[in-house]
């Protein structure tokens, strides 16, 4: 299974890597851009065949390596 | 219309990243992680109302200032 997450900061959390893409954006003359959220995108390729399973066995990777909780949201897509 | 972009390295491009993610799930006992790749994902709120135009200008933000069309593919979609 592979398993696709995106892990993303928080509402609210101030993002300034995001600023100073959509400051490029404004330097490049592309105008109409009116906010810019980075974040992270990790594809994992398991060896879990059960959904369910994969899903939990993620999830618990996102908690405790991939994702920083306080700051972050994880989203976490399972397909075949 | 919001556009959100995956940045992700080509396939046969070396990805330390992903790898060292890949060592830090062995590392904590995560067993069954047969690969990893981080990418880049990023969300772009646009003023524009037009799905196809928003796409096109998308891609031209992507080819001149997001990514690296060498090493890395790029996939767009519009959501409205």
């Amino acid at each position: 299974m592979k398993a696709r997450i995106h892990i993303t900061l928080k509402n609210g959390v101030l993002d300034p890597q995001g600023k100073a893409i959509q400051q490029a954006l404004a330097g490049l003359a592309f105008d109409g851009v009116e906010d810019v959220r980075q974040g992270k995108f990790i594809e994992i390729e398991l060896t879990e065949s059960d959904a369910d399973t994969a899903r939990v066995q993620v999830s618990d990777m996102c908690e405790k390596l991939l994702a920083n909780t306080v700051i972050e949201n994880y989203d976490i897509e399972i397909v075949a």
